[in-house]
């Protein structure tokens, strides 16, 4: 099976399942966007759950946050964004296609089963590199470009009542920074103490030149993201605590340990503001991809803040008295992006025998869309169905389904990733049970209604 | 107390309790944009959750849906949006101040105390009412106004690469129309049947020309809504079930009844396309203002796609095989709109006695940011007060707060509506039992540790 065809099958059944829509479908779509359907929407909001959970409910360190999309530009200014948040674009002189400089050589480096990261590369390094290696027009085959341009990255539009008295604005590139302008009001009203972290989850924006290879590059994103704030000098140690914080809460959700790698990012990599950097990268059907950042950002970004506000971003010690900038550690993860990475890992075509095989989608229980699914054999026990139903549904997403054979309907559940299947017989009258059928292992068990909300949920526990 | 005063007291409390900052605040802010805080953003969950958890989780009914902000632009053009989606805009000749016609009609009307709703008048009506009722620039006091015109709302984007190639796009205005383009994708792959509903959650711009009353008007906002799509002729019958059901949401979860009132819309305020529409108001400090909008929408929008995109949108009766569009109910609701009326709805000043007062945010418990908060009588007992924060953080969002008196430390938590407060002290060491304090009743009772989790859960229950 190739890797192009396994990428293809799950956007199909993503489609087909009411995962994943292509945006804009009746109107031809939109770029590369997507809606979440029925299902994508309760495993998206799961996700964005459990990283909850695990940053902000459990956590005795971090607290949350969820500030606006559209910021007021100096924002941008101060981030460096408006200046410096560009990629470098050239055009084919001979047939007009305009390209991604470092994403071409970056193709050609992965041709050669090279792993090259351009990042960090100037306009002339890249230029140098694809004339002496010939790397050629990917639509014509010339090797004629135009001089390699910067291009903005953000989404502008205007704020306000008319062209000439409106101010630009932009979609925010991403969630950090209305993170770290809302230092001092979420220190000061939440009285954390450095070592503290505020977590957010939001929307971002990004006019990429290429967005593609499904859900893991799109224009409009949906962001989670920390940004963890200490003393100087304990901050490499925090940035390996949340390195591993981060592996866990992937490996605990169920991602398998050799689908993902660590990769530190050399010096010449590195922004210049940055003590340490590793990408957790995961091995999508189309290749290695990054899934998650962990980045130590030393106190670059509230400095950058307290020079452009004229504000004072500090944080006053109350033990020694001592009044300073603290350093910050950013992991930042995309949660459509980690979506396709659970999806990726729990998709299984699996052999039952010599002719039967199945689709099942081993999403760990507490990502799982439904919790359960209860069918009734046949609609006459209709009533009783729809009692345990409103019964569970009260607790959990649970799906209700009375169409097709009892195998039929077993399967359908199994490849949209439900745990548990309730079957509800003619029994179930007489003794008030019915019959649980586990989704791993196809094994059945009989149980009484009484005990059903408490066998799921333990069943689902995370 | 004045009105003004109150308003002013709930948003003073919010930024000073970490609810809501004032957004971009660092850098002056940007037009009325504000930033959740982290007991806000944990509302506002908390109200996303239980509107989820009655329109789809409980509901047999209807699906869950997650659309893109950015949409094809033909989507707009269906919708009316291009072409309709505006205010009615004019300038003071005098001193060149910029006005909304409709707002000084509705402002002079409201003096007056009288209701008048100026939806759905034309230019001339209201350019007449203007002139015959002498209603002056409330900026200079001249009445010399340029024409009346229309100022479309819609934020306006570009996405691609270049400013010549690129396709101007726009902020969605509403959440609406990403479930109408999507009613074929979600019938056939939730395989439901009419009647049934897609409820979505989402961000939503509109570049109005008079944003504010804090974060009842934003430019940024966020809506919660529901399309149910049902047989014509069945229209007005769920049109009052929504309305009920929308109206038992908002009491259920503690809002007064002599709070809220309904108001349908008169046959000349009605949408052309409209069978019957009713706002659901809230008293707001600053008056009555709309909260919910539950409107009977026919087949206008399915039909709209359906002759823009050239497909063919109906559904099929599987028992009379026939074949339809279906009409649409619509509950509108803004998240930061209805969390502003709990907010409103539940903050009181309580009189304890002759010299004493409390601040008390009397929120459903569901809804509350915090569901207890573990308070230790003294640092020294910091070990036991952490194992047990630990044991209920695993399972709801628990406060920990060991700095002042507890006497204090209640107040705090009176005023950022906290249910219940878990003390600690010397004797739970001996007998592991802690006293657990009411946030309404300020009563006290004494329960063991092991009972703690189930005690809680049982009080917060919805």
């Amino acid at each position: 099976m190739s890797k192009e065809l396994e990428m293809n099958e799950i956007v199909s059944i993503c489609k087909m399942r009411g995962f994943i829509y292509p945006g804009s479908e009746i109107y031809g779509g939109l770029a590369n966007s997507w809606d979440y359907g029925p299902l994508g929407v309760e495993l998206k909001n799961n996700i964005k759950k459990a990283w909850w959970k695990k940053f902000v409910q459990e956590s005795h360190h971090n607290v949350g946050l969820d500030s606006a999309i559209l910021m007021n530009p100096e924002v941008w200014v101060a981030s460096g964004h408006v200046g410096g948040f560009s990629d470098p674009l050239m055009d084919c002189k001979e047939c007009k296609s305009r390209h991604r400089a470092d994403k071409l050589i970056e193709d050609y480096a992965h041709k050669k089963d090279e792993d090259l990261i351009v990042d960090g590369w100037d306009n002339e390094k890249m230029s140098n590199f694809i004339q002496e290696n010939r790397i050629k027009c990917p639509n014509c085959g010339a090797l004629d470009y135009t001089d390699i341009r910067q291009f903005n990255l953000m989404f502008k539009t205007f704020q306000g009542v008319t062209e000439d008295s409106s101010s630009e604005i932009y979609l925010r590139p991403e969630t950090a920074q209305g993170i770290f302008v809302n230092f001092n009001n979420v220190q000061r009203t939440s009285r954390k103490k450095v070592p503290f972290g505020i977590a957010q989850i939001g929307k971002s924006f990004r006019n990429e030149i290429t967005p593609g290879n499904f859900i893991f590059r799109t224009r409009e994103f949906e962001q989670m993201e920390l940004e963890f704030f200490c003393a100087p000098g304990e901050d490499l140690k925090w940035f390996h605590y949340w390195k591993d914080f981060c592996k866990n809460w992937l490996l605990d959700l169920g991602i398998e340990e050799n689908s993902i790698r660590l990769r530190d990012h050399s010096p010449d990599e590195l922004s210049h503001y940055s003590n340490a950097t590793t990408d957790i990268e995961f091995k999508f059907p189309f290749g290695w991809g990054e899934l998650w950042g962990i980045a130590d950002r030393t106190d670059f970004d509230l400095k950058q803040h307290a020079a452009q506000s004229g504000k004072d971003i500090k944080y006053m010690d109350p033990v020694t008295n001592e009044k300073y900038v603290p350093y910050c550690i950013e992991p930042s993860l995309g949660a459509d992006r980690v979506l396709l990475a659970f999806l990726c890992n729990a998709f299984k075509v699996e052999q039952i025998d010599e002719k039967d095989s199945r689709n099942v989608l081993k999403l760990h229980p507490a990502l799982a869309p439904f919790k359960a699914a209860v069918l009734p054999l046949t609609k006459k026990l209709k009533d009783k169905a729809e009692e345990i139903y409103s019964l569970l549904s009260k607790h959990m997403m649970i799906d209700y389904d009375e169409a097709g054979s009892i195998g039929k309907r077993y399967r359908r559940q199994d490849e949209i990733g439900t745990p548990l299947c309730i079957t509800i017989d003619f029994d179930t009258l007489e003794d008030d049970s019915v019959t649980i059928r586990h989704r791993d292992n196809m094994e059945q068990i009989r149980i009484s209604v009484t005990q059903l909300r408490e066998y799921i949920s333990s069943s689902i526990n995370y």
